[in-house]
């Protein structure tokens, strides 16, 4: 069974009045796919999780992209040249911080089999990595990762969003709790259209005393919870749409990923590296085109508002299914991060009449 | 009766575990001063609001300054300077978006009388406004703000922070509901010294049924308010802090008032000026210094973390007392806007046991 | 007699092997305009200049825009709202610093004028007005710059572009001479359609020893000019094209104005403001669309390295040009800055057949 | 002997009127060392070079740093963190475009030998890497460079800093002709101390058509040298010095990098990665301090102008440097670039009494 089926809509709770997608993840948005790899033995507790944007050579019709450091305190790769050219060119991968390496390696060779003319007739490729610390629960000294594990996550590419502690999200760590991936989708119209955003976080920040769960407090239930007082972390967004945004445009929509997140409880904490990458799947732009001035769709500013409302709480609600999709996992030194989803019963219990969430 | 007496602690709500300067404003910080001009009368529902970082000549000892453009759809001068140089020059001016020419006047007055050698044997000065569209209730199109009503607000600086509709919070309208200015502050201790984080808000943002009040929804309290669907906005965050902060430091930390905004509602909508201004008087850097190097205070970043986490909340506490503390207003066309105080009872009444917010 | 006749063409130099447009100024550009008033007598020597990118209504019908701050030391308006919204809906005006805030009431006139609905049923305006300091000559104290006279810039406008000592280049000073107003014009070939890249630049930056004219060193020529030790400064550089570029590839094409000012012996001094703004008429984006997605005509990423290359040399031959046509001008305090024309022949007789410039 | 002996100026050219350091390099800054690892064998031109701003553990002692991305086109890694925290924790690392995670192991290996806390009871780490694509002399696609060729660089260091052909410049192509890396040095003047700028490029970029060698044109000296007519490229500048910069100050400082490239003949092309990063040894930023809040040196903004001054021409003296120590390579599929130095003797003699450089 897909942890997807296990989400926070599962618990009854909705944040917003939007419509999900129908697998309430990023694969929503038509072509994308996601994988996992997943490492989980003894002090080995990490992974690799994989998202492409679409299934043919992504080197050749790169999509539109943009990211938003929210605080960069971390060790992603590619963001330099995604930010200047405006486009995604690889499949996006994560995973642990000290296996960003080896995760573009994976992403080299891929291209480089793809495109015998990369570095020959054309020019190089930009591989595209972004990582959080698991080292918490995960040996992240012993660079576990290879290069054939993010490639194993690349062949795994599905439609079939697994969520919680797998992938990259095996070894996270979320407010005190068992982070992981999560995931989400919001449907919006425009003009008669439907649209989708979707979205997938990879976990690891917050104080468990921050943790905002759709608005109500429930640090409480967990007082017995282990290392709720430390705050290292990061959290990565990756956000997809089938709307003809622009670069620009992405970037606006990236730098609203802040909303999600402060509303679960984040700060943005000094020591956190809160990433999100957006792109679009409304159209490709060919590495070499037919013609150097075409005819591409647009879209209109106004259409950004409800883009930006929806992509709030659809951060949000991803944040919170990453948390009751993961189990509980014991890593390296005994070190153990409790699912928060063994609270169920006492925090469904919370939600009244009064405490349903504003809309957004 | 000064209405800063009137913020949500005097409901008995508090947001964090955090301790509140003596006047919970930004005043706290010592020598930060504000004044306001505000004109009601009809139609004309609009002001400026000053705040002054010390009482010296600001041209000739400067502040360590930083921004955030959260959303740059605003019309401020001043900012680029700001960011290259990271200093504040002048004070800084708040009113209506078609006012800020006329407060940058004011400001020029001011620096030009007080620097004869401004313009004729040193540079320049760069004067700073930030704005907000109070055209709902102000007939914004009169522009009738002068240079004289900010060198008003100039002079009538004090420690005793007026909020609510006043200054240029006069026509300002947040959640639908009447907004305007909200200060707050927070103490943290660094290694024994207690240090200040003060923050004013001018609030224009919003849409009714996205307000989360302190985690709480009453939007349907208010069922019969005005205008609640449109979401016509801005917000300037104004931060000060004693910490000896450089303007990196103040950088970062101006990029958290996202979430002080968000745990409100705030999606950061696409029509909405959302900006962050943080100085710190710390110390101060003189125009033409006795010599090009010298020792200075520094702060090490691990004391940011602290500093991120109490800022948070402060930003989500004055938009709160923005709204608490501003009276219903009537303005252009009959327009109004109501001001939340009048559910308070309603309000009060949903905050129980388990609606207790995180402490962040 | 148009001062655009007596560019360096006109001293038999040509920097490259590009075709200049018609007249050799940013009025190549299919529908941009441009208009100077001037102010002359004693110590007042300063100006306004007005660039209209069409002649319809800019806020109706928006023009793709981006900016590049090279140095931050400047005063301008108008630029946080441009970079955000990737868009210019106003014309632009350039003015010395003090005078920012008249020239920004002029554009406010022109746009609450042609628009009723701004402030009321639509939101607000975004002027932009950039600005140098010309305070060694003109009595900038003084703000003799009334918003008058810049709606007689705006409506002055036309094909005609006078260059040298007029409009907001009456009292600026370029490499311890008189500088001014330039112009210059590119066209390039993109798959058989010819487009073109046109530039005006504000100058008052340089130190005489640093200036590089065509790549020729001239300071000794100028041993008596007049206080030549000093660098305060700025320049502007407006950048016009029709290629259909978007807003993002505007701002890449603007960050390679630094190329051309480096070439004349700028290094980006601490004191200058040096900004380029570009915009492109290649299609303009409505305020309120017809619908919000629509098909709009794009630019290959690969077409820009012609156009990047073509634009370092234009922005060059425009700083030379705003020298060579500026007239001396004896200003406050009996200040004068000399015209580099007085030694026309001895610079032309540096230029050998070895001298010839590389054509970039 | 070294290859530094043989820059410019032992061809009589001076581009200023500054002192260079004793070695005329980056080295000439106290504490800072380089050192290379060079492949050349057939297809295989390649290597690596790196730059250690001291010699002590350089994650426990942190130096000051920051970047500037001229242009983006360029796939380095850890500038992100470096942008927001303002430090290097690491050496920094030079390579060909698809070696970058190799090297980055290579530093990773470094610092967890010498940290045994990292990613077990402290944070994590951020190595810096940054590239340009040698593909066309270089078997770019083999990825010849090994994490074992990364760490024989770190550990050659020394303050003998080779030029040219070397290290990671042994495939590079700049101008058409041979590239490589190159080095300079500039001494000024602060209050009476002597304080020194050093630079260090690694240069692959420029079309001979464009080349301005000292400000003079010769591309016409090499008419039948290979592959003129191709731009693909990237320049990495290196800036160090021991002036007490902060972050926001040495950002200034990088991103005057542009001047030099500019004055040698780059337009900043389209594909060309063109990044500048700057560091200060002017002072340490522990890892964690005995306080929080401590003294620091401080520089005022006014003594930058001087040294930006000085920046310029040094970039300038070290790409030229970079070109004359190339020595011709031949390198995969039998491409050759030229060394420039085979013409030296007409380049002199085109240098004249009027043909010397104005002095920046």
């Amino acid at each position: 069974m897909v942890k997807g089926a296990q989400g926070i809509r599962h618990w009854g709770i909705e944040l917003d009045g939007f419509t999900a997608g129908p697998s309430n993840s990023i694969a929503d948005v038509a072509g994308v796919t996601v994988g996992h790899t997943t490492l989980a033995a003894g002090a080995i507790q990490t992974g690799v999780t994989a998202i492409r944007p679409h299934q043919g050579n992504l080197f050749r019709d790169k999509v539109p992209a943009a990211c938003c450091v929210i605080n960069g305190f971390g060790k992603s790769i590619g963001l330099v040249q995604l930010q200047e050219l405006g486009v995604l060119e690889t499949p996006i991968l994560l995973t642990n911080t000290f296996s960003v390496p080896a995760a573009a390696e994976a992403l080299l060779d891929l291209a480089l089999s793809e495109n015998p003319d990369i570095g020959v007739s054309t020019g190089t490729v930009n591989p595209v990595v972004c990582e959080c610390n698991d080292g918490y629960l995960n040996d992240i000294r012993g660079r576990h990762i290879t290069k054939k594990h993010a490639a194993e996550a690349l062949n795994a590419c599905s439609q079939r969003v697994e969520q919680g502690a797998v992938g990259a999200g095996r070894g996270m760590s979320c407010f005190g709790l068992k982070g992981g991936v999560g995931t989400s989708s919001r449907q919006i119209d425009v003009e008669g259209h439907t649209h989708t955003i979707g979205g997938l976080v990879l976990t690891n920040f917050g104080r468990l005393e921050s943790l905002s769960f759709a608005g109500v407090s429930v640090h409480d239930l967990m007082a017995t919870s282990e290392g709720t007082a430390e705050e290292r972390g990061s959290v990565i967004v990756i956000a997809a749409s089938d709307l003809p945004c622009d670069s620009r445009q992405l970037q606006r929509l990236a730098r609203r990923a802040s909303v999600g997140l402060a509303r679960t409880g984040s700060y943005f904490g000094h020591g956190s590296g809160d990433i999100c990458l957006a792109f679009s799947t409304g159209q490709t732009i060919p590495h070499k085109p037919e013609h150097l001035t075409y005819q591409r769709q647009a879209l209109h500013e106004d259409a950004l508002d409800l883009a930006f409302r929806a992509f709030g709480t659809m951060v949000e609600e991803a944040v919170l299914n990453s948390l009751i999709c993961s189990d509980t996992v014991t890593g390296r030194d005994g070190h153990t991060r409790y699912s928060i989803s063994q609270w169920k019963s006492e925090i469904i219990g919370r939600f009244g009449a009064h405490g349903d969430r504003p809309s957004l």
